[in-house]
């Protein structure tokens, strides 16, 4: 089935996408289900339109336990002033809304990774039905994209804003600019080996700037990761000439993952300690995370060292770990 | 029934508490259930003894969730040297086993908030088996007392030891002595209102000298909360005259949760954002919590403030927050 | 321990009970639990005071999957008057609140039924805990106590109003004239047999005028029960001369369940079938409901009768039926 | 894949259907799983048949909580006689029979909403076998179809047939007279708008005449409903020819849902207060249902109003409401 | 509370206890729960009588899993002839009859062990009702009463019919020779050390002549097993005097098991290799079992040794095993 | 898509398949989930080579609750002396590792049938995943393969080795010679009417000299079939000339199952009594098992008998059955 094939999608707004004005609405996407036989899924969504000029697609809780972008997203809806705004701002502050109600990574329905799921599909599960219509109704409207993260419940990360290393440069330019636009203390540059079904992908392959985040984790949020998400969306929108004003830059530093050798993973069930904290140097052969057996004192944990020099950029953050879980990640810093 | 009445503990440990050494063994719960007819719980137990001395009797785990006294406690069972050692030391690391094997505050078995389940009993459920295990048998041949806390999955503090206001003033400054030997960054005095079914009081009311801890929170521990405890307890060791060496003092300052106003319950449900972060000071009437409402973008949020100055001393931890829970502590500061 | 022994309630009321006006707030309940280590429950309370007279008490919800009582009290305490008023109306429209925001009979937290749950603990569950509260503080405040049932999920009724038999022929007379007052199709005398833990007991036993209701039932409201229980709980206040006016009368018949023959249990699985529907006459020996097996078509249903003449006055609501289950009640009818 | 590639059903029928008389079996659907390695799905199939002439094929319970269709129809395959019958009736009283066993709208094995897995698959989810089975095997030897539905235990209908306004004008006409000689209370011409995965559309595709019904909902059947449904179906089958005897016709009014003005659907979670019964006039600017916030006293319902003249035709069934439910259907009556 | 202040058993038998014939019947119990507000339990029930003699109680799924007990009983029921029988016996083939109907040890509803719940409560959870309807009601009609236990689904014995060592020695020896007369492979002497709660101990206290057995597990029945039950039943009936013909005695060994060193307790997770089969002799310091670590391989087992000479008298029955449980336990066997 | 479109697998693993020597490793495949954002399944792989010569590739747990296979090969991948190989030995012996930890046939994560999966997706589920890993990476490395079952926790088996018959007979000889060398107690011929999705299918798609077992059941191995399962794969090892020795031959009798008259499927839900023993003879017409009505005593069960001579060569194993479950399989023995 080709694109041209497919039906339409099931998703309908409440908002006029063309109107100029401030619009608080929803994606209504029907779903029949046992406690509700003509049931639907309510999205929120906000349109800060002001006469013509760029789109800018801003989104949060694409991994519904990730805080920062939808405080950030929430916020930026009720008090962007359109008199201030030049073109259009499309905000949908919790992408995947029945994952953001659960608190959960991914969706109590259909335990849908919804950045796993692009391109989509019109007949699908709720969370490809999701997919699709970013994919085919709200991307093609956008010329840059913003897709807040964080580590969700089981990953904590340094703050950083990032962009991925694309074939096409003068894209990659234009999104490693946004990136510093947005400030954040880390920017990565990022290669990402298994790209297949991202939300990323699906936004660069059509050709828009693409600026993702890691701005925490652990399924909360703080008052400084949220401010740095509340001030970086702002300086995206004044970077791309949308909101007035100048971008309120802050110190920030690059931040690589180079190789495989960047990521540690569990090879042991127990209770995970973390032996340095995020964004402390490490040296290569340094001990950085340790897994405690639990079902009896006087046994040796096993130990994690550093395969390279950095600082540490994420951490398996519940205090159980299993084998096979991300336990840290390195990343590297230039100069 | 009165406790001369009361049938023997159904637990059987492995180690001999009156024997020289160091013995790592476990207290053994039979539980018979659907999944094992004649099974047990394993509750690991150490003790490291020589010679005669006072004995300390150091807990984890007391919530399933709570990570740096399990830390401290496995690493300090595995490498604490007899010969270093003038008395006893018995160490339960994860002290509601069953929970912390969960990852979750109570015990999946029953239900079971052990801090709430004191005195026990012999004959009812599992979690009720451990409290009347420590009320009869162990809390008995303790003479200092250290219970570790963190905030768990869904509450985070500063970090602090504490102990409480007692009616005998003379054992109240045992136990703040030994709160200030263990020199966490914060020492609290607490005082308890409800204090029905805690651990605290039965030690307490054995006339021990009991110390706790709040070291962190969110369902993880870092490298500097679990630094805090790991010489935190040796602290308390060495202040208690069983280890060998001199107290490791660090500074610490000294808080207080004078009145009801310092706890802030939420009363909606949504998303919380903490508006200032932990140790951070407060005036009365400063926001410190904003709570969004997220079916629909446009609504503002509830605002909650400061009802008097201080620090704030503790907070929600998850990104979403329900009506009841509570949103924020507020702790005052000495001079 | 006797009642003097009890520990005091852990529920905290937002309210003055005390003051005039109008005041909406709740009865916070404590919670520790494994999503909320310092949660409460919040239970909606409202107070309608006008200076001195009687207190009525009025309470939905009792089981959380019955409606008709919580969209009157919602409704009452949105709009009664104060000036309107002598005396007080506490209204809890949703009394076990965890129960009413399941959609379930019981708690969903305790599996407790309030109803059979009195006169609770101040340090039992928190189903208890609520018993416990209306038990030793709200019941001793007042005069006249409604309290709205329907059948809920698995249950359907014909709308009545009822009290019960007393062995005090004056108080019985008082509660008779109050169901009087109250106007629904259907005025029911109930002889309780087994009355142990049920809120009613409790009121009665206290001394109180007691009225409760069955209006309808399967977990819904339909826009004619909702108005009998709006314009019951008005014409109750007006009996009680709390509400000025003068009370509505609409035609009723008394309805008797004399024995236990009135009661048919289902003694197979299958599919239920009723043959007449609520209110319907019915004839000794006439079949009221059949029993279809649902494995092989072909197969004769089971055939059940009615014992006695009267009406249909409740049946089994779902479409399957369990062995055990009230398959029918029959109501015999004066005159 | 082409419908020629398909590998054959693994669907077994204990029946013969080109034999004379009347056989009580099984279609037996292998179902390997956890608790049954080698284990099957038992649907139970009636076929009464009595020499040449049309077939009819009758099916209830393709939603599992919807109880007027199994209720006729295992009457009706327990007591028509064979000699009556000139053709053949094929009965599968309980369609989607996992989700009939478990009183719910979908499958418990797999989710599957039997009406929306057309063709379905002979090596998808068991869901999907049932519509392949259908599709490849049981709609070929049809003639006339009948699919009975009611509300479930979400919704509630006025008792209506109904068939859909097809292309094929012929088509629709026979469909529109098999309506008329149902003789349900009310009769209802369809204008599907997304028809994808439909029973209904496979059947139509198909050309057959093809009914459908909603009679009522709530999760169980009223003697009255019943009644309508036992009637409807031998009245369709002397319409086709198939049982002898005249139609017993009773007066029905035709009902149209003409445009998306007929559906209101909850912007709020809460308790539903429906403010009119099912078939009550309703007027344009009509409040027809209210939805109430249940976490504090005071607050105002949301209102829905009517947005076209006509009756109330369905409404929300549960007392509680969800965002996205349906709430009302008002549907417009000729004259 | 003594046993004199109880309130009545709400359970209701539809039996005559004192009737002459054969009576299959029902014990009553009420159980308001979410999905049935007048539900009730309904527990099979058969009496057979004829004139006057002992009452023998016979009894199956005490524990819900355990199936040559409800084998032989369901068959009983249906096959004996009251002319063959002098006196009274009362059978309850399914004792826990809701764990019965889950095939789990404890009950659905309230977790509860039936054999830990004597003497039960009137006013308890469902499963301390049964207990205290047996307490109260059967056990005093009873002269000899036999109770049949299995291992269920995880643990497996060799078959044997067992009587407790008895304070009462004139008590032990009619029970002693009541397991003669039972004729099962092995028969045992069992001296129980933790007796509380036990259906057992409330039969014996009583001063009953009491028979239980262990007759292989794995929560199946074989050929083998069921014919052992069978007739082992009326071996018991015949021996007292109840059925008519002679004991068919077959050859059985006697079995103890006289410390705690007969029972072996996992220490480890992981999968489960038993090295020696049922009714194997095994000398000590023989390999019993093995426990292999299954995260990885080339990891060496745990092995776990015979601490005495004898059989393997029961074992681990599930492929995994968790530390804590029972792995095997050897018996002794005379001469 | 064809299998040249399929993108690379997501598996990794830790061993190199063409290093000599001895390696216990992982593959690492990834998955992302609520409880671990960037988690890994870490399925155990043994690599044991020397030199030139074939490989044979080893797998248990194909369904997670089979546990000879399972015991035999942490056995083997332990206890292989590579110095007594010629070639290479590749074992996996949980192979559907996630539905192993759980104890259960299918996986937890997705329900997947592993048997039923083949060839799988690289980009499907996480059972799809492995499925294609041995599709694509380990059956091509393979040139004799044995796969071990048994009857998991539903059914039981006589302990059999099986080959299918297969077109290619120089290809069924070479599988039927290995099948002997195994040297089970029975060994079996099969016809496989649906193979779809089996890894059987997929290794004799490719060429492979491929042999199953059924060795037992009921979710547990007893030391007799563990020791079946140890010798026979050694004897293939042996039989392929991987292994130095001879093979140890054992009588083996050999077993058909020649037509659907060999299975009996229950027809009803209720308590499954076997009436013979596994391996026992049975004629045509002796009752194989009956099916006891549970819900009271009296009723006659049902009878299932014999269709043709032979043994009882498997049954269902739970005391419980439901309709559709498969209860009894007859095979025939030669002579």
């Amino acid at each position: 089935m080709t694109v041209l094939d497919l039906p339409p999608s099931p998703i309908v707004p409440s908002v006029d996408f063309g109107r100029d004005g401030v619009q608080h609405g929803t994606l209504r996407l029907p779903y029949s289900r046992d406690d509700s036989a003509w049931g639907s899924v309510m999205i929120p969504v906000a349109v800060i339109k002001n006469g013509e000029g760029p789109t800018a697609l801003l989104t949060g809780a694409n991994h519904g336990d990730e805080y920062e972008g939808p405080i950030a997203l929430f916020d930026l809806a009720r008090t962007l002033d359109p008199a201030q705004v030049r073109g259009r701002v499309i905000i949908v502050p919790a992408m995947n809304y029945p994952a953001f109600r659960a608190g959960t990574r991914t969706s109590p329905i259909d335990k849908g990774n919804l950045n796993r799921s692009f391109p989509g599909r019109p007949d699908g599960t709720p969370t490809q039905k999701i997919a699709d219509y970013f994919q085919r109704h709200l991307l093609p409207l956008a010329d840059i994209v913003l897709d807040f993260h964080s580590g969700g419940r089981t990953l904590d990360f340094v703050p950083f804003a990032a962009a991925h290393i694309l074939p096409d440069k003068d894209q990659e330019a234009r999104c490693f600019a946004a990136v510093e636009a947005f400030s954040a203390p880390w920017s990565m540059r990022m290669l990402e080996i298994d790209a297949v079904g991202m939300y990323d992908t699906a936004a660069e392959a059509a050709g828009k700037v693409f600026v993702t985040t890691e701005l925490g984790g652990g399924g909360t949020a703080t008052a400084r990761t949220a401010g740095i998400a509340k001030r970086g969306v702002r300086n995206l929108l004044r970077h791309a000439g949308i909101l007035e004003g100048e971008v309120e830059r802050a110190p920030s530093r690059w931040l690589d993952m180079p190789s495989a050798d960047c990521f540690r993973f569990a090879e042991q069930d127990g209770m995970a300690e973390t032996c340095v904290d995020l964004g402390e140097p490490v040296k290569k052969g340094d001990v950085i995370a340790r897994i405690h057996p639990v079902d009896r004192t006087g046994q040796a944990p096993a130990e994690y060292r550093a395969a390279l020099d950095g600082i540490l950029a994420a951490r398996h953050f519940p205090g159980l770990v299993k084998a096979g879980d991300c336990l840290a990640v390195i990343g590297t810093v230039e100069g």
